[in-house]
């Protein structure tokens, strides 16, 4: 087999690396971009080298932010007294995209996981503990993953902040909406039958 | 909503942009070379931009290539009497892919499609005129896909190059390799029939 250019094979070594591209996906965006003009090529090479120059982590939450402190955290217009805590920034894009929040957050970058040697001095909880402390939080909401790994920070969390005196809530975990109870997992559906409410 | 990074925001847009890739896709791209090495990111980045600025046309098949001439046109271990006449630079490295192949290539760029205002003076044709009258071309295989508009142009180039005296094939339409009859459309079947041969 004859390659006709190392750099469409370069290129499509590259895309491979990216998650859920395959070689095929990989050589379909190659050739995408080879068809496209040059300012187009230059755009999406300059997004990518400017997003990692400039994005830094906000000094008060962990998540990521253009300035010292992101527009969330400096946002007067929010609910102050409510602090939202969340594995990673992605979480945070999440959650503002549902609308239907309007409190601070925390992000730990990470979850306690002894198998893969990470424990809570190497997630961003210092500063968690530190916030919750200066007396202007009430209320913390854990919203972690549901996994073995979320649910022991949520758990460890918990004890951490509680005895501060904040109000500790978690997320809660049953049926997904527009869900069939036949196709869900029984998990899920002890949880849900668990955190039952009062209708 | 609010937005934590305007660059994050514009590597997602420009990801978008892509084919196959949704704005969720787009995301979860950016989170991941967010979460790359800034080495890593840079070697993507270049790749893109060395693709576009490296990359021409082979002035002997109208391919890609690095060099004036690409590396298929210019190995001298090829059947240089059997062209192969595609659509587009993709469908070499397909049929490269494959190592069943060890013939030369001419790319047409495209295909004639009234509708869309492409003639045949649109596509690099002339020049695969000139290559079948020089002699040395024994055959030409179209390898154009099945469909209207690449029927329609394997007519064409089978008339305008045939009465220079060379053998025009066409590669064979029918069931693909593992197919089930049950589920092949009527119009392949069709083909199938069509072109059967003796065993």
């Amino acid at each position: 087999m004859n390659r006709p250019s190392i750099y469409l094979d370069s290129l499509i070594k590259e895309f491979s690396k990216l998650p859920g591209i395959g070689p095929k996906s990989a050589s379909r965006l190659a050739f995408h971009i080879l068809g496209q003009p040059y300012d187009a090529a230059v755009s999406l090479s300059m997004a990518i080298i400017e997003m990692k120059k400039n994005i830094i982590t906000c000094s008060v939450c962990g998540g990521i932010s253009d300035k010292d402190m992101c527009s969330i955290c400096s946002d007067d217009m929010r609910e102050g007294g409510i602090i939202c805590i969340v594995e990673s920034p992605k979480d945070v894009l999440t959650i503002e995209g549902t609308g239907g929040y309007n409190g601070l957050y925390h992000v730990i970058n990470g979850l306690i996981s002894p198998l893969d040697g990470i424990g809570p001095d190497d997630l961003n909880i210092a500063s968690l503990v530190e916030r919750c402390g200066q007396g202007l939080i009430s209320e913390a909401v854990l919203a972690l993953n549901p996994t073995v790994e979320g649910d022991a920070t949520s758990l460890y969390l918990a004890r951490l902040i509680g005895p501060i005196g904040i109000k500790v809530t978690r997320i809660a975990h049953g049926l997904p909406v527009g869900a069939d109870l036949e196709f869900i997992d029984s998990a899920t559906i002890i949880k849900s039958l668990e955190g039952r409410v009062v209708m």
